[in-house]
């Protein structure tokens, strides 16, 4: 098979570097003009075709969009991509991803770098570590510099720019009302600390929630963690150490790692679900479908979120005319989905 | 606040697109002359600056390894993700990652997106359908024209590239023989259809543990699915029928998916795991850790995986000079992880 001609061979032959030949065929004043010209007859000679892609994508909009997210091991976010992949398709985008790990300078650098001219605008969600600073200087100068910012579930309210979200406190009723309407009486919540949005407002939906039907919010009946996105020993320590002989009918958690690791620790104790205990959890993913007991949960649609997110981005690139700022915050619906560890409701 | 000035404001306040802002600033002939000058002008009197890392990108190297992956909803792919970050960060490279989806022409999308400019090589686990479709040239051409591509996992022989791969046949040993150690001696396979080669070797390791004790291989207890990266119903449904009635007493399934719907169907059919069937699944996530019983797995150790591909690329890009075309496969050990669904050795 005849080799096509690459600037690897062109470099090769010519005894000068790969990054010569890329520049001398840009036209790069940092080549001398001899070596550019020796460069382009041999490229022409031998009738080296670049890359098209590459030369025509400098040329107009990446038609790129970036993400940023905290994590990747989470069910959560890879449903919210896989919207966002979706909807990006529908109207021929493509999409890269890029992680925080939840990290604050890792979440400022990958920003640099989708802003620098590989993505038209990005979605993003808080690493753990931004939200614990409170500073998100990154964001909102992108944002002054023209780069649309669309935010979804781990967000700031003071952040200028188009926002996804459900509805935490009401999701988070949803669940613990249905844990009442099949007659829980003594329901704990595991949950994480305060400065973690999400575990926030479902904390305070779980206590309206209970409140609501007059009984009595029990300190003692509410566990926050602080973990958000793995479980550590530690963290699963205190959710063994909380649930022992406790007298309590239902367990609310936040998220289904949370949920399963209680499931455990429950059957551990010989009590079986949902007779003696119910759960159910927010965030409904893999875990909650293929534990068995499956567990009933609070879904969070991470597709559908991630349609919307991109939806209002797409939107923002292409009507740059409508100069007004205007910006949206959209609601997911969440819903319940029943399975095995609540008790049919009578 | 006074507000910094963007290219959207110099865009309204010219009464031209952002787009022609852009263009004139970087003297481009697409613009007239007069337009050129009136917007670099105005840039120069309000002191516009542009985005500094963005200009001075353009003219280094990116420092950014691109990841292409099949899927994301899937914890092996995120393991090797989180071991490509590591290895990446102790050596200052950032990461970005696409998914083809396991789609054939996003694959190839992606690729080209990767290779025009935005990253300096990547690291790719093909999609199911590139490999049914046996159809490689995206991938040789990016390799011809100088791209180091570092493949992992679902990889072809063929393609001149470093490799880095965990043996499946010997890893699947690992498990079946365990599995016969524990005292199982009718022991089922789940696994793939023969083209996607993880299945396969997996398949073929499977065959050769029972051989080497003189078992002899039924093929009635073997179920081959045309699914790999999330199971539908049909595909459970395949299962449910394939273990039910079946006078077995292990079942080694290629990955954890197929493992907790096994499992299930087992505890449906009131059997006990491990004392009346034991599993053994390749793969270990979430779902193996967090199952009840818990599941002895065969790990890939995917975050060692990543780690090892991140090396071999940066390696390549780091010593452009050494022009001989080497290339390494390089082989992850897999390692058994003891859980509660198997018997102790006696």
């Amino acid at each position: 098979m005849k080799r096509k001609l690459t600037l690897k061979l062109i470099a090769k032959e010519l005894d000068v570097s790969i990054s010569t030949v890329s520049k001398a065929l840009r036209d790069s004043a940092e080549i001398s003009e001899d070596t550019r010209q020796k460069i382009k007859a041999f490229a022409k000679l031998y009738n080296y075709k670049p890359n098209n892609i590459a030369l025509s994508l400098k040329n107009r909009k990446t038609r790129t969009i970036g993400i940023i997210i905290p994590q990747i091991v989470h069910h959560f976010f890879t449903t919210v991509i896989r919207g966002v992949e979706q909807m990006a398709r529908e109207h021929n985008y493509n999409v890269i991803i890029t992680l925080s790990n939840n990290d604050f300078d890792k979440e400022v650098l990958n920003m640099e770098l989708l802003a620098n001219g590989s993505t038209d605008g990005f979605i993003l969600s808080l690493s753990k570590e931004t939200m614990q600073r409170d500073d998100f200087r990154h964001l909102t100068e992108a944002i002054d510099q023209g780069m649309p910012v669309v935010m979804f579930d781990r967000i700031v309210d003071e952040i200028p720019c188009d926002k996804v979200l459900i509805d935490d406190r009401e999701g988070a009723k949803l669940g613990v009302n249905h844990l009442i309407k099949t007659g829980c009486k003594k329901i704990a919540i595991i949950t994480t600390e305060d400065y973690i949005t999400v575990g926030k407002l479902r904390t305070k939906g779980y206590m309206e929630a209970l409140e609501s039907v007059g009984i009595t919010v029990d300190k003692d009946l509410i566990l926050k963690l602080d973990a958000i996105d793995e479980l550590n020993d530690k963290a699963k320590a205190r959710i063994k150490h909380f649930l022992k002989g406790k007298d309590i009918d239902g367990v609310f958690t936040i998220n289904e790692i949370f949920a399963v690791t209680a499931a455990k620790y429950i059957m551990e104790a010989d009590k079986t679900i949902p007779e003696d205990v119910s759960i159910v959890s927010f965030s409904d993913g893999e875990l909650s479908q293929h534990f068995v007991p499956s567990l009933t949960t609070v879904s969070q649609h991470g597709e559908e979120m991630g349609r919307k997110a991109a939806e209002l981005l797409i939107n923002k690139l292409e009507r740059p005319e409508e100069e007004v700022e205007q910006y949206t915050t959209a609601y997911i619906d969440t819903s319940l989905i029943e399975r095995e560890s609540t008790k049919r409701v009578k």
